[in-house]
This record gives C-alpha cells, structure tokens and sequence, in this order.
C-alpha cells in the first residue's frame, strides 16, 4: 500500500518462517543459564536419577500448586531488542534543570569511580563481606564511608549506610524510643523536616505505638515527661540554618533524645551536629557521586554516640585483628542483627546501600576535605548569588541563613504556583512549598542554567535579568557563615586516605587493589543459601546509568517522566503476573522493607475491618530472622509454630495455634519453599487454616526463585508476598546493597499499598494506604530496569526454563555431596527444591572440624562459602541458581568433597586435629611464605595454598588470615584514623 | 532584555570574580599530572637543584627554539565542559540505516566483551606484550584470535592484527614483490576489489617502484614473467562469490603468489581460501564485534603459508617454554621487525590492533562455531530475502551468488544513484557501485529495518512491497551455498576455548582471569622510554562507545556528519597550533603510517617540482628503527649520521653529507627531543643545513611529549611531523594497539596529504594527493575524541605544565638514580629532556647481570621494565610521563636502587653469579612455592617473592618464568590448538 508517496509495508502476524528468518541472535537465556549444552543437562538428569525434566520438576513442586498457565510477560526479546525497546520507553522522559533540593541533589559522578564501581561487576557482583578475609578491599572502603561520615558529622561512630535518609530518620526514632525502654511515647519533629522524611517515621511509629507530632522546634514541650525524641533537620527543608543549641539543652533536659538530619556538603561548613550535642545525626549520602535515579539507590548516613552503639541498626565495619595477629576488617556487632534479637527488634535492616556507600566514599577519597570545601563553596555562592538576583528582580527572598537553598515568599500559594509553573516552562524544576518557592543549588549547575533560571525569574517578574557577572562580583569573597555560630572551626577528613588519591591514576589503582582483594562473581560462584547470586548480565546494567534513568529527581512532577511511568506500569504487571496477585508496589526498597511493608499493609486491612485487634503473628520457627523482627516492629505478638522430623511446617500445631488464636489472628507469616529448601506439600492446607481462622498470609519471598513460572504465591493461597528483586531478579549484591523489595498483594489488600506525601504513587490510595515506607515514591527505581530487563530477555518460557535450571542444578549439586555429607530435608518425593543444606554437624562431632573451618578452607579453594548455621546450625546451605555451567557446580562439589576428605585425614588421625588447613583456613600469601612455616605447620604449603588443580592456574588469595569476631566486638574501632590502620598494616607487612 | 516573552540574559564577557564563581569543580589538569600538591614539587625541584620551574625549563629547552606564543586551543573545559560540549557536536551526525558494505558492517558487540574490555582500563592501558610473563592474559587472547583465523581461512599461521584491510592487502603486495626478490614489477588486482584497497596498494606500490594493474582476474597474464602476486576477493566488493580455482592455478603456475581478501564471517559458511590454494589470506575482523567507528579502528587479519612466516609483518604471538619448562606465550620472531632490518625492511608496522583483535577473538570465543555459523546464516538469508524481494518488485537482481551482499542493476550510474538518493529519503545508505547498486546485510539487521528497506525501494519502483513473511518462507530453510563449490565442508574453530565460554558468568570469569594476568596501568607506572605511557583518562574514553562517534560507517555520505566534520576540523587546528603546522592530515592509523605518510609526501613534494631524482635520505645512527624501514619502502637511500661523544647528532659529518649529497637529497628523519632523552641545542642548525641542500626535514614525533607548548616541530624547522597519540595525546596503547598517527605538515607540503578514493577529504587535494594510505578516510576515528578531550580538557596552560611536569619528573627520577647507575647523554646543561637512559653495561661487565635480568627482575617488584637496550644496547630507558606521582616516582626509584644493592651482593660475593634473584627473575607462585625451593635455591622465598615493602601489601604476580625466546622461534607454533597448550598447562600445574 502506498501512503504520501510512501510505501507502507504492513507488518502482519509473523510466521513461523518469518519468525525464525528475523530472529536476532543476541537471545539472552542460553546466556543467563549455565547448562547450555544438552549433553550437560543430560549428565545432571542421569546423575540426579531421572529421565527428564519434566519428571524432576513433577516429582520436585507438589502437584496442587503447580500452574498450568504460562506466564504472561510475553515471548523473550533478545539483548538488544530489550535495550531498544526500554530505550524507547525512557526516552520518554524529560529532563529539566533541576533545582527542587529536599534531601536530592544533582552531583557529578567522577568518571573513574562511574566506570570502575557502579559499571564494574568487580565491584558490583560482590556479596555482602560476611566471609571478612576475601572481602578486605570493600571493608576499607566502607571503614573510609564511616569515617568520612563521623569526621563530617562530629560523631564518634557510624554505620556503613541505611536505606534512605527518611527510613535512617525512622530508625533514630526507633532507637530513641527504645533509648526510654519504650515509655516516652511522643516524638516531636520540626515542621521544617523534609516531608518524606515525616511521612516514613509516622508510617514506622504506628506499628510501636509512637505518636509523632510535627511543630515548630521552638514549641518542643517536654513538660509530660513523654516525649522520647525531637528531629530537627540542619539545614531545614526550606533550606535554613538554624542555631538548635537551646532546643538541643531544651530536649536533654527534658529527657529526650535528639535527632538531626543533615547533609553532608554542608557540614564541611557548618558547624557539626556532633559539636551541637546531638545523640543521632543522620542523611543522605547521595550528593557525593551517586546520581539522583529518580530516588535511589543511594546511601544514608547514620552516626551516633557511643553510648547508643550496640543499639544502631545496620553494618558496622569494625577493626579487628587476624589469627596472625595482623588488623583486619570485619562487620562488627553482627549480633546486634535482626536474627538474633528477632521479636525483640526494632529494627528489622538487613540490606545496606554498599555499593552506594563505596561511591561516596571514594568521592570523598577522591576531592579529599579541600576539594570537597570547595564545592560547597562553590555551591553556596551559587545560591548566594541567585538570592542576590532574585531580590534584585524584586523578590522576598528569605532573610535567614542558607547554604545551597533559596526561599522565596511569593505571598500565596497560588503565587508560588504560579512562578513554579513559569520556571517548568522555561525548562525548570524549582520547589512549591506553601506560599514559598524554594531554589536548590548543587555542584552541577553551570553559568549557563543560573542564566536560564534567573531568566524564568525575570520572566515571571517582568522585569530584566541583573548581570550574572556584576552578581559574580559580590559573592567571589563570600566567606561562607563566616564569623557565625555556624561556621565550622573543627577539621576534618585529616586521615591519609582522604590526602593521597587525588590524581586520577593513584584513584584508580586504589579502586583496582581494593576490587582484587575482593572475591565476587566475577571469580567463581558464590553459592549462598537464600541469597539467589545468580548472573547479574551486563545489558541488565546498562541502562542503569542511560541519563534518563539516573538523572531525574524523585520529585519531578510525573507528568514530566512519562516513560518512568509506563515502566513502572508495565514492571509491575510483570511482576503480578509472576506472582499470581492484583496488585504491586514497587516502593519498598529492601526485602526487610517488602516485609514490614506486607505485614503493614495486613494490619491495615484488619483495621479497616474493624479488627484491629487482630495482633498475632504465626511464624514458623524456621523462618528467617526477619520475619519475627517485622512482626514486632508492627507491635505483633509471634506466636511460633516448629517443624516436623522432616522440616516441615507441623501442619497439626499451626492448626491448633491458629483456632486458637483465632480471634486475634493477624496473620501467618511462611516462607516457600521452605527455608529448609523443600517444596512442602501441605501448604495450600496452611493457607487455607489461616484464612479459616481470619488470618492473612504473608509469604516471604526469599525464596521465590524456585517458584517463578511453575507456581504462585497468589494461586498457593498467599496474600502477600514481597520480592527480592536483588535474588530473584537480578539486582546485583553490590557487596551488601542496593537491593529492592516490592511487594505484591490480593486485592483485598491493594488499598492499603504505600503512597507518598510529595509525588502520587499511581496504585496508591492516599486516603487508605500505610503511608509511604520509603523516601521516594517508587524506592530505588533506577535499578528497577535490571529486573524489566531480565524478565523480558528471558520471556515466559525462559523464566519457567530458568527456574527448572535452577532446581536441576540443587538437585545435581545434592546428589554428588550427599555421600560425602547428610542432605538434610528433602520433598516428599526425595528431591530439593532450589538449595539445599548439608549437615556437618557429625563430623564436627568427631573431629573437631566446624562448618567456620570448612567455610574459611573454602576460601583457599577459590570459593565464597555457602550460608553458614542458617536455618539450621552446623549446617551449610547452597543455593547453586540456574547461572551456573555444570563444570562450576563440579568445581564447588570437587571442593566440598576434597574437604571432605581433609576432615577424613583428621578423622583417621592422618592429621593433626589442630594443626590442619582446615582450622588454620583461609592462608593468606604472607603466611603460606613465612619463613617459619615449617616450623610451626604440620602440613605443606602446597596443601595449604594449592589445594586444587585451578588454584595454580588462578589463585584468589585472601588479605588477612582467619578473623578474630569476639576481639573485634570486644574492642569495638569503626573509624579510626585509617592512618592508624594502613600504618599497623605497613607494619606488619614490614615485619 | 524581553524577546517573545521569554527575559534572554546576555552573556557577557565574563569577569574574573564571574570566572572564579562559576568555574566548575570537575577541573582536569590536577586528576592528570601526578604532582598534584606543591609540596611534592618543592621536593622534587630541590632534587633536581633548581629553584623554580622556570628555571628548570631554561636549562632544559634551548632558548632558540622556545616558543614565547600560548598555545591556541583555549582555555581549559572541566571534565563535565569538554564532555557537554563533545556530545553537542557528535549528537549533529545523523545515523542512518547501514547497507553499505564494502569491508565494514554493523555487529552486535557483546555487551560483557563491551563494557569488561573495551571500556575497561585493565584491558586498555596494557602495553605491548614484549614483557611477556606479566602479559600472559592478552597473549593467550591473542593466540586465540590467530587460531580463529588460521581456522576460517583454512591456513597454517597468522598474526595477531594488522592495521586494516586496505593496509594488509598492501602488506601482501608488498610480501608478494619481495617473495620475487624484486625481479617482478607487476601486481594485479582484481577489479572487484574493494576501491579502498586498491587505491592503498597503488599509493605503497609507488615507493617500490611495483605497478599495479586492476583489471577482471579473468584477463589477469602471466606471459611477461613480471606479475609477482595477484590479488582477488572473496566475496567481492560486489558481493559475488566466485570460484576462483582455475585464476589461483593460472597465478602458481604463472609464478605469482595468491593474495585473496576475505570476510570471516563468510568463511564459517564458504570454502576456505587456503583449501583453494591461496597464499595469503587478509581483511577485516572488524564485523566480529568491533563497531564500525567511522572507520576504525578494528582489527585486520593476516594469514599466510608455513614458507612466508618469517617474512610476515605485524606481531605473531607463540608458544614457547618458560626457564621452568612450562608452556608460555610470547611474541615471536621479534627480530623481524624492523628494528632489525632497517634498510632493508618492506613493511615498517609496530602497533597492531590488539585491543580490537582481542575483542574479536572474544566475540569468536562467546559465540563459538555453532553461534558463527548461525549468524552467517541468518545474515545470508537476509539476503536472499531482500534479493526475492527486489526481484518481486522489478529489479534486475544479480544472479551470482553472494554471501551478505545483493548487487541490483539499474542500468546506467544515473538510475542508481537516484535509488541511492531515494534509499536516503528513507533513511537508508546503500551503496552506489556503477550503474549497480548493492545492498549488504549483517547481523544487526532487523525485521522493521528490512520493511523499511523494502519500503524505500518499493517507492522507488512505484511497486507495493511483497509480504515479508511470504518471502520469509521461501528463504528460511535454505542452506547456504548448498553442494555448491563454495560450501564450507572443513570443520573450524573445534578447540575447546571456542566451546566452553558460551554462557555470560563462563565468558565474564574468562576475561577477568586473562586480565588479571597482565600488568598494566592499573598496577603501577610503565615507565616506557619513547612510548609516555601516561593517563588514558576515563572522561577520555568515554565518548569512544557514544552511538554517534561509534556507529557510522567509514564511507557514510560525509554530509550526514557534520558533527565528525566540525569535530575533525577542530581536532585538526588544534593539533596544528600545537606543532607550529599548517595543515594536519587525520588519516594515518599508527605511528608507523604516520612516517609513512609524512615521508611520501616529501617525495611528492620533489617530484612535483621536477626533483623526483632526490632520494637520499639522512637519518642519525640513534634514530627509531622504523625510520630507515620507511625511507626503504619508498625507495630511498639510507644516508647515516653518526652522534658525537655526547650522544648529539654530529652536525659537521651532517653537513658534510648534506653538502656531499645535495643534488640528490630528499629529508632528514630527526626525532626531536633526540632518542637519547636531549634537547640538542643545534636542531634549529640541523633544519638550515637540510633546507639550504634542497631537503626537506622529517621530524619522528615519538618524543612530542617534551615540546608541546614550550617549543614546537614547525617552529623548530621541520616540515613535517607525525604524532602518536597514543603517546602525547592519551589514546591508549591497548596491550599493542590501537594507535593513531597524524601528520602536521608546512605548507609547501599541504597539497600532498591523503585523499580518499571513495569519500573526499577535507583538507586534502585529490589531483595532488599521494594517494589513500589507510581504508578510512580518517582512519581510526573513533579513537580521535580522546585526544580532543585530553586537549580541551588541559587546555594551552594545561598543555603546556603537562611537558612541565613530565620533564621534572625524568629530571627528578634521573637525580635520584645517578648514584647507583650512570645515566647517559644529558643536555648542554646537565638536563635530561623528558626521558632518560641509565647504563647497566658497566655492572654486566662486571657481575655478568644484564639488562634484562634487571627488566625480569622488576616484575618481581610490581613494575613493568622500562624500554630495554634501545636506542643503546645495554641500556634502560625510563619516561616516567606527567602522570606519574611522586610516591609513584619514588616507588619505581626504589625499586632500581634495591636492585642495584641486589647487584651489589653479586659484586661483592655476597650472592651467587647465577642462583640469585635477578638472573632467576621473575618468580611465579609455583617457583616460589615449590616443595624444592631449598634445595635448588640459594635465596630465600621472601627475597625472591616480596622484596618491597609494597609487594607485601599488593602483589602482582608474573605467571610464567622467564620465557624462552631462542626456543619459541626455532620452533615456531602460532596457533596450535589452545586444547593442546590448556592441556599442557593444566598437566604442568598438576605436575
């Protein structure tokens, strides 16, 4: 047909000629699994005892559950159809200038830090650092985070980052809460706190029973004796300075704790919250070389006194020592974590922002305490010299002190509206607050855009533009708070590592040693129970870092971002479709976060039943640790239900316990597969005895990469589940964080799923909701396109394919092992679902040898141990996921059973049950070369080092010997000079 | 002012308090130089002994050639500035669809081979594998990319890359001529060659005084006797396949060898030419996952008969045996290149394209034979597709069979190029050829890019289009070239590294273990003498893979790009100031060529003033080996200079010759500062002699480092120049390539720059012009915006202190070393220029330790040698480069002067002649850890291992023993399978 002289060629249905002739050849699933050849697979099956497929999946996932559908995300587009097809998506998106501010600033990424952290699966594979002595290059890295972070903030220990800086200011109420053993029950917040920031510590303060008041910090009234905390925020939202001095002696004398939130630009000016007296000092890290990403993911900062350090959630990275006696790093305090105080928690964090963390600290390493002055300089002039122009032009600007936020009374709010409305038109996103303006500055912002934005100004004023250049004039001298109670006096950032790697070769080569110190999956696999390591495929990456992606702020009105819209749309129909459920929220931005966000929502639901009363929590004893810490974060009474001698939910008990409790039955919360790796029968029954007795269930989605396509959560009868998208769907670890944890729920819940107090959530209902979880509306979104782009790559078929993978690669891995080592736990028809565990419990009995000593040997071997005593203690649990080749399944069982073997020789006294590599594992080069090795060893270093025939092919050697926790916990020192630390270790290398 | 509403704010001159304000953070020259603090530079001022800078650049720089202008190319961008700006002027090309051709296509880059080796600073920043035991990861690599090759061409060797296509076919040529010993003057082409080719070979024929005859190969005659080679290609740029049985008959029997061009993508589908009888093989690699980058650069292939592998020019990687015994890779045959044969070379090549060729062999590694062949196939049935298509529609299809290519014959060159014209109306590039046109397909094409395609000529044909999926069904089960002559029945590529690596984790673990064998800039310096290894910065690298510098096709209608071609005119007045020239010539893709191409046109310069008799050409003894190679291959004769005692060019024998020879004197090839590291204060006189005896003076810009912006060539005298910018100006080296190497040239020579034989030149003038001397107009393009980033980001101040800088640094590292070793030559003030040269001859007489147990020795210590025995045998020589910082400088120090105290031992009898570290260096993991250290060494481990304080900390470690060159090159073996050497490997680390 012809068509303006254009001839127009009509694309119909595709034939299965055309389709074969067209295909691309960049198809993506035989990448992503590891089994590509069918003579691979046929080994698995035969060694596994079946013969195929299809039976191993039958005899694997109970026949009530399995769906017969396919899944509804479509047939797989290739590599570069899915970057195309998401390109044209977020092209979508507009990218005005932006000065809005509220907690986000535009930032320039240094290139080398882009290139060699964020794009560089070196970095960004690596799992969370619980194995210390392979993981010493990040552990630097976060101790510089945590030192950068108390030097900035005058405090004298911090955490290794938090989710957001709104669920940072959750957990400083939490914890100020729990500082009066959880009698003052009031909380006083600035009304010049962000509002995300309220929204989040409101939302969280239901579930204990905190009342949150929000006034003016000059009304805090502590006359009741109820009041457990005040937040202020330094600098306000509204962008101004304020002396908290009085309010800060006001809140201590009235017994209270005091929160700041600040930024940390500004405090290499101001004066430090520490110098002020607070207790919590908390923020965001984002402005240090993370990009914006429409929200995340970035990294909080939180810093404490000391007294509150054992109570502070999150990682602490800690300097212990090794058993060589040399200091080493390691995660202190861990058990402070949710698995151990379980329903005693506050706090239910897991999931760290690390990678995020490890940018920004090497922003700081990188601009060191100078450069870093001078960008806020630089930043505060900018803001100076608009506030200039703006009077200029005739504008009420704000009197009051600043540092990069100018407010402007335009009288009403309809005004302000109005002169927002004008800034869009030009190009411009500046912030509407009340009858204000607010205009934010950041280090990005250029001649050019104060040119453009002073000229909206002078458009909306009808008056002409000043001279930038006369402006320049009157602020080229500005000291910033010069001479004022803000002026900062105290130095900062004086350590080494913030003074030598300023030129961009000796960053880069300090990027490079921290990275080869580091075992990730660019290395070997790492097969952690539970934490799904799968393949985190490059063009799952790229579009992280498309501008259109990384640059707009989360508060950018949402008509502006419409292909962020139809994005979220279309995940979220995806991930409800894999789910089985109505409907999905993308905001919880951490598992933990999915979970409180799930059990929120059901707690929602019955009070809009009017059964509010329902307050009991059923969980298995099995469950992951979260899961009770959730519930008591919720105020949720736990009533456990244990197993079977098989591992099983004991169907019988939770029947009793749920009858029982059936009038205050809140909710079930069960994982599934179990946690024990098993696809357990009864569960539809469990459902349906919850749902019986009142209750809803909560399925934690761990383990969901066992599910995806041959079952639901939503068909098995769960209410709600959330998603580990960082297991399931792709996201990288990225040592320890980001992560992303939405959740999907029935129907009867959808009304209850987060909003967001600045930006409409699209499936939110305001009026119903929770209130937002996270700070921004959609959580980490620039990271969401990892997952989009894995489910389309991989298509119906191929994500049902990579769920039978990852079943047939268990089972396989199981089978080889289980002659060395009991399996533990299995489904009714013998087989594991996606992992398994292994019981090293009675060797331990017989000789000595721990699963600590397997999992460290484990190490010389070129490998990430598998999850250690969790669930069960003694035990090793081994998730091998679909993405690994059989030759690297073969190479972690040849490991496993060539240890097993070393314990053999213990066993038989071949070996000496202390002097052995396995209780001196991992060995370190400087151990393995000592000159006394010979002296003091009973076994070769060959043995020690070279274990395996691959290990002398390509070694991966760990920094320091076997860390020592109790000392390290002991002697608690999370940022201490590094100077003091690298000089110990220049020592000690020198000895 | 008010203009339509909106206020414009005028930009006036910006004033210094407006500079100030503004400026942005992301500031360059600080990240580049090392010496970013000023007490670093106090220190080392002081132990140079110099006061200031200044001081130090008077005694440095002789002041008759001191340059008192600024240098032109602006005011310094910040990173973010340079990086803006880049993007505004690429985003004005336009990308149309590619059917073009002729040699290049578009390729899918594997997105893991993208970002983990082409946007990887572990993979990019190696240098040249001549270290080979730290280097065994490109080597391997390598070896894999000739084995490809040897494989699809279906003959026993090839090297590891040649410059391009156009050049190896003039390598060919030129082989062709010398396996005749120059007796026959013919050469003959076929005239379905590809024009670039071609027009290459005439441009080298011409210096050997070769004839070339295009003509059909079926007219091709032997009865002279005086044909030395013949050429044909297969496909041709027509895209026919022809048998070519009887023409290679026809040529042997004639006594001339058989160059045949090829494609390797073809070839997995097509009957390999040396199962034809072909006696070399060459082209591009290029559609193997390299992008198109408007030309360059990409790998070219080379493969040729067991009898012509010592004449092969480029590098041959081979498997040798280390002092261990063990299988190790190296670079063989070195003593072919032209540092050796000089005067009588035929080919001047140094720089390959490793980094492409590693991306190739990457690209072959993933997909593996299977993965080939079904790209290749889909490619062909494309083809055929559009071939059924356009037949449908009328046009006059060739019947001939073809691979990728459909030839349409519109029968005169006026209805051609106005479907040509039509197709861009479209949005489509075809290609024009004659009164054809031909239309090529590769494997990015698509469905919706095929209707578009056939829409474009159905318009044009005023026909409507045929059902793509009718067509689909006549094409999809098509076996390509089926029982035909040219059906591939050899099977390729069955190796067990093209069969293994086919999933992302396999390939992903692959790279990173080949890369963390190699040392390179991430490490530590690489002190290169002459090749100013310095910072190949990552705000440099990134525009590399933006689509709009990457994706174009070299012969794209220049009108569609103008942002190439404002981009290449601002590269070119930039580099132009910088050397003091008057017009720049991009078009030389390496050093090499850049001599070339200088040197041609100083002989065309002669001849077009009725001197083409003069032909002498005068080059100092200390001159780089590839200046007499480049006089030889365009006929000249070698006249030497000898040095005086100093090491200076003696200038009375250089006027004697000059005066002596006048009559016949064509140029002086000088490098300026000399070889020796010296600024000669008598260049200015060096230059008068030469133009007062009709000469034209040559200068090598190898050590450009030193002049840019205190001196200049032009200034200086010289007529001509060429650049590495791979040196200077940042590109970097690629582990061997690639390299870009423009010329500068004074006026006179301007009309006789490079042209191009199918898309004009800018600044050239085709009457004139010497002719093509690479494939593409402006050959390695897309590799150009890191030198126009390193520019615009130093800036003429920036610039400028970068030489500064760099000659401190060798004056600094010269101080420090004079003690323990002799350093040679120095200015007529005592000042090295930016490099320098220590003597080892005095200590190896003395303690038989040479300069290569010292270079082997360093590996130990984490560095890569400097450059060993050139230009003086016996020697080291050391260019630390600006980038280098001075705990860096001083690492490197350190480690020559623990060394020297190692050759004190030896001296003193403290050490062994022969079993000590230096003569055992370096030492591997399975050296050191060997059970029979102690037995057969009489130092210890520690020693051996760790002899820094440093190594403690951060090892690298070599992975083979010193290799064996003597036996490497007696038995050559360049691609054997990679089976036979993993296996040897694997048996050796399990021995």
């Amino acid at each position: 047909s012809m068509a303006g002289g254009r001839t127009v060629v009509r694309m119909s249905f595709a034939t299965a000629a055309s389709e074969k002739v067209f295909a691309r050849t960049d198809d993506f699933a035989r990448r992503h699994n590891g089994s590509s050849t069918k003579n691979a697979v046929d080994d698995m099956l035969r060694t596994v005892g079946v013969s195929s497929f299809d039976q191993l999946i039958d005899e694997t996932v109970p026949a009530a559950i399995r769906i017969h559908r396919s899944l509804g995300v479509g047939k797989a587009l290739s590599e570069s159809e899915a970057l195309e097809k998401l390109e044209s998506i977020m092209k979508k998106n507009s990218l005005l200038q932006n000065h809005i501010g509220m907690g986000y600033y535009g930032t320039r990424v240094p290139t080398t830090i882009l290139r060699n952290i964020l794009e560089n699966p070196g970095w960004y594979t690596q799992y969370t650092p619980y194995q210390a002595e392979s993981a010493q290059g990040r552990l630097e890295s976060l101790l510089n985070f945590q030192t950068m972070v108390c030097d900035l903030t005058g405090m004298p220990i911090a955490n290794a980052s938090l989710l957001d800086e709104a669920t940072a200011a959750a957990e400083a109420m939490s914890m100020s809460f729990d500082a009066s053993r959880g009698k003052k029950k009031k909380f006083l917040v600035s009304d010049d706190v962000h509002p995300q920031s309220l929204a989040v510590i409101k939302t969280r303060a239901e579930g204990f029973g905190v009342e949150v008041i929000s006034l003016h910090h000059s009304q805090f009234d502590y006359s009741g004796n109820d009041v457990c905390g005040v937040m202020m925020q330094y600098p306000a939202t509204d962008g101004t300075v304020q002396d908290f001095s009085e309010q800060i002696k006001a809140a201590h004398a009235g017994g209270a704790k005091v929160v700041m939130a600040s930024d940390l630009l500004a405090l290499t000016l101001l004066k430090p919250p520490g110098e002020l007296g607070a207790d919590f000092v908390l923020g965001s890290a984002q402005r240090f070389g993370v990009p914006l990403g429409y929200g995340g993911p970035h990294a909080a900062f939180f810093a404490t006194r000391d007294e509150f350090k054992r109570l502070m959630p999150g990682r602490i990275i800690g300097i212990s020592r090794d058993a060589a006696g040399k200091p080493a790093l390691r995660m202190a305090l861990q058990t402070r974590e949710q698995h151990i105080r379980r329903d005693k928690a506050t706090s239910n964090i897991c999931t760290a922002q690390a990678l995020l963390a490890n940018m920004a600290a090497m922003y700081g390493v990188y601009h060191g305490p100078e450069g870093l002055k001078k960008i806020a300089t630089r930043t505060h002039q900018l803001a100076a010299l608009f506030g200039k122009a703006a009077s200029e032009m005739g504008y009420k600007v704000s009197a009051e002190a600043f540092f990069d936020t100018v407010k402007i009374d335009c009288g009403s709010s309809t005004e302000a509206g109005k002169l927002v409305a004008k800034c869009v038109e030009h190009g411009i996103n500046v912030r509407p607050y009340g009858q204000h303006v607010t205009v934010a500055f950041d280090e990005t912002h250029t001649k050019e855009q104060m040119a453009k934005l002073v000229g909206a100004f002078a458009a909306a004023a009808g008056k002409s533009a000043p001279s930038l250049d006369e402006l320049a004039e009157s602020v080229v001298d500005m000291v910033p708070f010069a001479s004022s109670a803000f002026q900062r006096t105290s130095t900062f950032m004086t350590h080494r590592v913030f003074n030598s790697y300023h030129t961009e070769h000796e960053l880069l080569r300090y990027l490079k040693r921290l990275e080869n110190r580091d075992i990730s999956l660019v290395h070997s696999m790492i097969p952690l129970g539970s934490c799904t390591m799968k393949l985190n495929s490059t063009s799952e990456m790229i579009p992280v870092t498309w501008p259109e992606v990384c640059m707009p702020h989360p508060f950018t009105p949402p008509e502006q971002l419409p292909g962020y819209a139809e994005f979220f749309a279309d995940l979220e129909k995806d991930l409800a479709d894999i789910t089985g459920f109505h409907t999905v929220s993308l905001q919880p931005n951490s598992g933990a976060q999915g979970e409180y966000t799930g059990l929120s929502v059901i707690k929602k639901y019955h009070q809009s039943r009017g059964e509010g009363h329902r307050n009991i929590c059923i969980i298995p004893t099995s469950a992951h640790g979260t899961n009770p810490a959730t519930a008591a974060m919720l105020g949720m009474k736990i009533v456990p239900v244990g197993c079977d001698k098989v591992g099983n939910i004991d169907v019988r008990e939770l029947r009793d316990k749920a009858e029982k409790h059936k009038n205050e039955l809140a909710a079930l919360m069960v994982t599934y597969p179990s946690t024990h790796g098993v696809f357990e029968e009864s569960i539809k029954d469990v459902c349906q005895i919850i749902h019986d007795n009142g209750g809803q269930v909560y399925m934690d989605g761990a383990n969901m990469n066992a599910q995806v396509g041959l079952c639901s959560p939503g068909e098995i009868g769960a209410d709600v589940c959330h998603l580990n998208l960082h297991k399931t769907f792709c996201i990288p670890h990225g040592g320890g964080g980001p992560g992303m944890g939405p959740i999907g729920v029935a129907k009867q819940l959808a009304p209850f799923l987060p909003s967001h107090p600045v930006v409409p959530v699209v499936n939110s209902t305001a009026e119903s909701a929770i209130g937002p979880v996270s700070a921004a509306p959609y959580g980490s979104s620039a990271i969401l396109p990892i997952s989009w782009m894995y489910i389309k790559m991989m298509g119906s078929e191929g994500l049902k394919e990579a769920t039978e993978y990852a079943i047939l690669n268990a089972n396989y891995m199981a089978k080889r092992l289980e002659g060395a080592y009991p399996v533990l736990y299995k489904g009714a028809k013998g087989r594991s679902a996606h992992e398994f565990i292994i019981d090293l419990r009675p060797l331990k009995e017989k000789t000595g040898i721990t699963e600590t000593d397997v999992a460290k040997r484990m190490q010389d071997y070129g490998f990430h141990a598998p999850t250690m005593s969790w669930p069960v203690s003694g035990t090793l649990m081994i998730e091998p996921t679909e993405s690994e080749s059989k030759e690297e399944l073969d190479r972690l069982c040849d490991t496993l059973l060539m240890i097993r073997e070393e314990i053999r020789a213990v066993e038989d006294g071949r070996m000496d049950p202390v002097n052995n590599p396995l209780k001196h594992a991992p060995h370190t080069q400087s151990v393995v070369f000592s000159a006394d090795w010979h002296k003091e060893r009973a076994y070769s270093q060959e043995l020690a080092a070279y274990p395996a025939s691959w290990t002398k092919q390509s070694k991966f050697w760990p920094t320091t010997s076997r860390v020592d926790d109790v000392y390290g916990d002991r002697n608690l020192c999370a940022c201490l000079g590094m100077d003091h630390y690298v000089e110990e270790e220049a020592k000690a290398a020198a000895a």
